[in-house]
């Protein structure tokens, strides 16, 4: 069967929210190492995750993000298996349980900004899991069309509050925060939690500025399975299981739990090493590349001709994200007058080999994103289609 | 780099405990799946977990096991991002909620036998997490060398017991149950769960006989990341939230609960597609090949040979499970008379490319795995060496 097939393909031009296009070479350099890795014999998922090789790339991994991201000695790198939602649950489990042992068993309480699906799930789960918690801002009856100014955000209670929780861009809903959220909003002591699952890497940010990132690799830089994590290390100190039974904070599943994950070089629960090779392999493309300064400045662009493009037919297109400032540059959301013409953009745009348009089942209308991984080219090619199919149906 | 590289192997020789060997010709099929699945010009990772594609591969992947296993209409098959770690956390939280279903609110307890380390890992869990737990068997006095006749096993009280939990085939320490577990043991109306994560479709299993088995992929048939489960699916009724907060028994985070993930088919939080991918191609030679009977065949030989050559060196090769008949036909575990004849069998087989025997560290000596992937030819190079080895050194 694979014996007439090659590793080759042409450059897809793709623009699926997630799982998402990844770079070809990335992909091919994975393929022969999936079968043999380091002239070996042996592929690469198939060694112990507790083996030099395997504890060499997750090293790499940390050492690349280290570098790509400019972390500070202060904060933690390390990786679980699972993504977003996976994500947010652990995160409510272990920072309740690092503020019980700040302020000696208060349960606290943590404040939600929810501006998409994805905060909406998250403060959902918070909730469920038996905390506090307070909606700071809420834009779902504007169907998530702004990020509010943080004037108009509910204050937050430093006293009681453990963290301020946002998802910095919301892949279904296509908006996001250009900047670190809510700079002079959040009182010192509260830490500051972000969701980038779907921009992480996309652009420079100041870790110093956050307690906690948590990403999922599968939108942006890797395959489904691994999640990143980058952590103040002062918030890796928890309770006993045992104080924690007292203050009546539930217990993560052991797998979810920070300060063994870490303690384990995040080999506890298995790691995934072929995802987290892949991850590697991204991580050093973009080092070789010119790193996040250049990475952001071609994401700048990408979305800057995009949107030009289809705001130069306001009665045509529209843009559910309002507020341009909120607009997202990595999922690029927008709508056409009739569901036949969002139908027969979709099929005209597939026979042009642009696809993955389509826009999320909670939502409809069509979706762009354009991760890192998705070209300047795919995206101009893109752009003509846009103008093109407007020009004939508007 | 990649240009003079080919997807070709030397057939290794490697008994690897876990992450463990694949067979070459699905690792190749994969490589290409990589990066162009079905004439897509898109690989089988970069596609949306949702899309038609990625749903056929789940439902593939789940028809192959039902095929394989004979799994009656009774039961419901499922996967989970996670591993042995996650899935020992996840049953606690989801049958003590059934059994809270089934009895109005019983907190209950659940038996736990303990075998070696991953069963024991498990019930320190299920304690950890809240809940009762009987230790009805504990050979780690032992060193965990045999499985008690269950005549010596401490009753299980049937009013107040949820389920019995066993580790069918213990990676660490080598031993395995042969049969269904506990047949006569086991009160009615106590369910029957199996961690089977390092022998699932090594050999025919009475699935009806069980409530839940759980496997992590990454022993026998897969990449680390992805793990099956197999559910008798009335036990898959739960309480409310609030029902449960009400009984005092712990919520999962949602991406642990079995009926959110059965009704979201496999893909709530998002599936390693690429993972379950390689998952439905190893399954699906497995049916090509003859189904479990042909594979059982061949294990029991291959384990058969090399038990045959070390117990022919009983003074030399020393089998720490005493028991005969639990010996485990996947992780053959035997030690030599000093470190330093140790650390020469290491060396020495890995100068005839017999790779990837030492011993679990927790327990030292050396290990052979002999998963499905591991062909008879191979055990019978170990084999040789082996007698070799013992006439040299012995």
């Amino acid at each position: 069967m694979a014996q007439t097939r090659t590793l080759d393909r042409e450059e897809p031009n793709y623009f699926g929210a997630g799982p998402a296009l990844l770079p070809t070479s990335v992909l091919q350099q994975a393929a022969y190492d999936l079968i043999n890795y380091n002239d070996e014999n042996l592929g690469i998922g198939e060694i112990s995750h507790r083996s030099k090789p395997a504890i060499q790339v997750i090293d790499d991994t940390k050492a690349n993000l280290k570098s790509l991201l400019n972390i500070p000695d202060t904060h933690e790198v390390f990786f679980m298996q699972g993504g977003g939602t996976t994500g947010f649950s652990s995160i409510v489990y272990n920072l309740f349980a690092n503020y019980a042992k700040k302020t000696n068993g208060k349960k606290g309480k943590a404040a939600y900004a929810v501006t998409g699906s994805w905060s909406k799930k998250s403060a959902e789960e918070a909730q469920r899991l038996g905390f506090d918690v307070d909606i700071v801002v809420n834009t779902k009856d504007k169907k998530f069309a702004e990020i509010p100014p943080y004037s108009e955000w509910k204050p937050i209670d430093a006293e009681s509050t453990a963290y301020l929780y946002v998802c910095d861009n919301e892949t279904v809903h296509g908006n996001e925060y250009k900047d670190t959220p809510a700079p002079d909003y959040l009182p010192e002591g509260v830490e500051l939690v972000a969701d980038m699952s779907s921009n992480i890497l996309s652009k420079k940010i100041d870790v110093s500025k956050y307690g906690l990132i948590m990403a999922g690799a599968q939108k942006n830089i890797g395959l489904a399975g691994l999640t990143i994590y980058i952590i103040k290390k002062s918030l890796l100190e928890q309770p006993s299981d045992e104080e924690l039974n007292k203050y009546g904070i539930p217990l993560p599943p052991i797998a979810f739990h920070y300060p063994t994950v870490v303690s384990n070089n995040s080999a506890y629960n298995t790691i995934p090493i072929f995802t987290c090779h892949i991850l590697k392999l991204v991580t050093q493309r973009l080092l070789d590349n010119g790193g996040l300064e250049k990475q952001e400045e071609i994401n700048k662009k990408k979305a800057q001709v995009l949107y030009e493009a289809l705001a130069k037919y306001p009665n045509f297109y529209r843009l559910p994200v309002t507020s341009e400032s909120a607009r997202s540059n990595m999922n690029v959301v927008f709508t056409l007058p009739s569901d036949e013409l969002e139908a027969k953009f979709i099929k005209e745009a597939s026979e042009n080999k642009l696809t993955g348009l389509k826009g999320h089942r909670s939502v409809g209308g069509m979706r762009a994103s354009i991760y890192n991984a998705v070209t300047l080219n795919s995206v101009e090619l893109l752009v003509d289609f846009v103008k093109e199919f407007a020009d004939k149906n508007a």
